[in-house]
């Protein structure tokens, strides 16, 4: 048995306005006045100064602010990487992911594409990355993804929506500072939170379980808990609690795996581009015979913060769509190992998925 | 305001059998022939071909067995750094320490000082190394240190005990092997697991706390109470979580500070020789006034697993020898600020803690 040697995230700042630190963080990392720093940035900030004044530019820096209403495309990095190349003398210094898991994943991707020849597609899967990334730095502003300790960047490509897994992958600097997630609508807050639990879900009740996995699974749903069910935080609380629920709950599935939530998920993502967050919370709803008392709480939850689940949304789906989202969803087979063990094809099959997706 | 900006550990594997995989893990990492792997291993396991058979030797790579009889000190560290300069034509390809946080606190200071001009007490405080240090890993034999995770080496100097504190300190790689843990002797795992035990306490009471810290401390203290205080788990799931325990008590307290029961422990140490664990033991049970839950729960462990704690060690010391102890407790300036606050020295004279030392 050979077990995972996971990179971790070399630099982690946390606090209130830590972000405020960030040109101190970044000045020692400029390679030449020629080779800028680019920030990722999700336009839901375009203009809002309490954040972008504070984004330390100089020289050739640039930021370029993406919308977040997509999950993140191959051809996406493919054209930012292009534009970037085209544009500049130099490889940049550095890629600021400023934002939630698209951003992130966005800035992961382009930061190993800018060295790695090629198309992104063609590094959709295990290991297939050869040279390192350009420094690259996470900056969460919404929590819950696990992206910012992550080891993958989940891309929808023209055949798939897969993660580029590799030891390159993870952020050199994380910046974790909850007073960036303080404007989160309310449902957004609630479908990216119920990520991290997913995830503490789907690690705790996996087969890869390990005593690793577990800590980290147990103190991020601790945190879920006291977040989503309790009434005890101040709003400032909660949310610091929320990044390192989010900060734990990666680093569970990191060293573990997700499970049948996921696998579907990604299904509804590649077909409809449903986003992930609201996917996961669809899916969710009708796993009480993989999770039953995950999904019980779940509910509670739900109900406690009034959040409406879009339903009905594979009602008019044809036959040929039905089996495209089964396809991406069955190609995921470590989520599927780990969710039901070695055996998992003899009670998952395609009518079964078929059947799941319907109620969805 | 300023916030740390952690390092963390490169890269982590964990699991039963996982160092197994070190030959695995080192390969690539080989600079060339003559550069070795020299292998800092605690003496304990000379002899004991079922760890020693599987650490992979090559080339002139050297096993050093080392004493941890007593703390790590500065002159044994640059005596080893002059012995392998001496021996080697080339630098190290990399360090590996074998053992408990004395013989990693070696690993990472060897591996600082083979590029760090000078002697190993010049570098004792915060942010004095200049230069990166040679590749090294951390591969825990006893857990409970949190040395696998830290920024930093305690070393006793000819001036003082104290840490070399630097971004280059933490290790490249860690292996968590919890099998390694197995022949470990009771007395020897309840004054390390203590050492978690007592990081906990320090982090969750003192006035550095976060969110950040808070959630790895709160996990590690879980930990401690179900290895310490239940009886549910078996001896391998014990080691298996005892392992993470460390691991997180060391992340709350790298990213926060320790407090009373190290600072008085560091005197010990320095004067006496007195071991880090059994230090902070010995500390621990006289100081209800600044941790009353923390330390009532502490007697609770020690009578149930019927250990025996050192009495009256500094019954015979002199005026001078007081002295001495105490310029090194009061030195370690903000470990008292995180246990007390700001305006510590208003309480913590030199005869408090003489008062409290004549306890011990």
């Amino acid at each position: 048995m050979s077990y995972k040697n996971f990179p971790m995230v070399s630099k982690v700042v946390f606090g209130r306005g830590s972000f405020n630190q960030l040109g101190d963080i970044l000045s020692p990392k400029r390679l030449n006045v020629k080779a800028p720093f680019i920030y990722i940035v999700d336009d839901v900030f375009q203009g809002n100064s309490w954040l972008t004044s504070r984004i330390p530019l100089s020289y050739d820096d640039k930021i370029y602010y993406i919308s977040a209403n997509e999950e993140p495309k191959t051809s996406q990095v493919d054209e930012l990487v292009e534009e970037i190349i085209l544009t500049y003398k130099a490889l940049p210094s550095g890629i600021i992911g400023i934002g939630g898991g698209t951003i992130m994943d966005l800035a992961k991707a382009i930061s190993i594409m800018l060295t790695n020849e090629g198309e992104s597609k063609e590094y959709q899967g295990w290991d297939l990355v050869k040279k390192p990334a350009i420094y690259h730095v996470g900056i969460p502003t919404i929590s819950g993804t696990g992206a910012e300790v992550s080891r993958t960047t989940i891309l929808t490509g023209p055949h798939r929506k897969l993660g580029i897994n590799s030891d390159f992958t993870p952020f050199d600097q994380v910046v974790l500072d909850p007073e960036l997630t303080k404007d989160v609508p309310k449902d957004q807050w609630f479908y990216t939170g119920m990520d991290c639990y997913v995830h503490c879900i789907e690690s705790l009740n996996g087969t890869y379980l390990n005593s690793f996995s577990q800590s980290y699974g147990e103190k991020a749903l601790e945190l879920c808990k006291e977040i989503f069910l309790e009434d005890t935080l101040s709003k400032d609380e909660s949310n610091d609690k929320l990044m390192m629920a989010s900060w734990h709950g990666g680093m569970s599935i990191a060293y573990s795996q997700v499970g049948v939530a996921h696998a579907m998920s990604y299904g509804l993502g590649y077909l409809l581009g449903v986003k992930h967050g609201v996917g996961n919370c669809i899916v969710f709803e009708h796993l009480e015979e993989y999770y039953p008392e995950g999904v019980a709480m779940y509910k509670v939850m739900r109900e406690k913060h009034n959040i409406t689940i879009p339903k009905g949304i594979c009602s008019n789906l044809s036959d040929k769509e039905f089996d495209i989202m089964i396809d991406v969803a069955l190609s995921l087979e470590p989520l599927w190992e780990n969710a039901l063990g070695k055996h998992w094809k003899k009670t998952i099959t395609r009518d079964k998925l078929k059947e799941l997706y319907l109620k969805m």
